[in-house]
């Protein structure tokens, strides 16, 4: 039977710019019940704590609920709508999202977090250390939250990849019926960030979260950059 | 610690109009190996059966891969955008997705599959009836498969749901450490319809999942319509 299961991992200390992420994930997995770490697991992490591993705080005025917003524009290489303090613009590495993923929530006060420089070689990054830490095989997601355009509310997406599809390309595949189905390329990556979410929440304090049960077949070198990123010329929206 | 199951439902027979599809789906749980319906799951169920058991079938010429075409433009309030044979269209419900919703894949050659009249409508039905042939209280969400801009690959969404919130609203929640988060309204209901993609596939014949695990507090009357789908005058995309 296809089963999938899911679990916060709880008890990862406050994430230090510098510190080995990979040994704390591992730890916490290692330390709850029957969630050590697996071969064939995808370990989903939130951004803020990439980006704080990786130091990429920035100072801003503590009293300033707007000290962010030069950053913003630092940050995006393209403005594709303005509503009051709201930016929706696309970042260097091609996402297009609110104030460039830049935010101040989760973040020690008088600092906001950018978005890691490269997530899919952040990903990749963890996979190593996991392998070293753990000694297993895994896939990584880097996820970060997002709004979307026509639907309210927002929902986890990958923003980097390791060692897990991008895209699982079902184009071709008979369908249930016997009929060659039309287009589905199905953005698993996206799926399971939004899957890790249901664990995680925005204000529990568990900023990674295992996925076990993934379809072996998507374990493969995948990347976010290459596989979901659309480029401007193939989007009707920019 | 926080956990979520997530199981397809195999064994479903192929879904005919009229047929009591909640009474397929309490079967095809009650045979699985610990899957038999539970107070507080979410059941998934994809939009194509759905529509099939509500008769929402429409015949169109069995030989022209754009017989549905005319079908779109009927079930189109505003296109939006038009590039060759695709049309990204607002529908009367407010979706707005590719061809209206509408596909050939996975319904018997010779019809189309219309989206169900009021999804969330569906989805109280079929809370309903699983209620009177399982005897448990359980959330219920209609998925369906759509793109989204800027980033390729497809995921699934909610199109209607009952006994489940929308969009769960965490905004004031104080964040980990303790500052008061900024607008994070989780549309919860999407990110689960996306969870159970993951184990139904798009060919596999699965056509039900089973969440396990969701948290009590989201377990309430909800919608799409109300909670999710975007008013025009709030889109900054349309």
């Amino acid at each position: 039977m296809s089963r999938l299961t899911i679990f916060g991992l709880e008890g990862i200390p406050e994430v230090t710019p510098g510190v080995d992420l990979a040994g704390l994930i591992a730890d916490a997995a290692r330390r709850g019940e029957g969630t050590a770490l697996a071969d064939g697991d995808v370990v989903v992490v939130t951004q803020k704590v990439v980006s704080k591993a990786e130091d990429r705080l920035v100072p801003v005025d503590p009293d300033d609920p707007l000290s962010h917003k030069p950053l913003v524009e630092r940050e995006s290489v393209r403005v594709l709508r303005r509503r009051g303090d709201l930016v929706i613009s696309e970042t260097a590495h091609g996402f297009v999202c609110a104030n460039a993923g830049i935010d101040l929530s989760n973040v020690e006060r008088g600092y906001a977090a950018l978005l890691p420089v490269d997530a899919d070689r952040s990903a990749r990054r963890l996979r190593d250390g996991l392998r070293h830490r753990a000694g297993v095989e895994v896939g990584v997601i880097v996820s970060d939250t997002f709004g979307r355009t026509w639907r309210r509310g927002v929902t986890d997406v990958a923003i980097g990849c390791a060692g897990v599809a991008g895209v699982v390309d079902l184009r071709g595949t008979p369908d249930a019926l016997g009929r060659e189905m039309q287009v589905t390329e199905v953005a698993v990556v996206d799926e399971i960030a939004a899957a890790a979410e249901l664990v995680m929440g925005k204000s529990s304090g568990i900023p990674a979260a295992v996925v076990r049960g993934v379809d072996p077949a998507w374990l493969r070198d995948g990347s976010v950059r290459d596989e979901i990123v659309r480029r401007p010329q193939e989007d009707l929206f920019r």
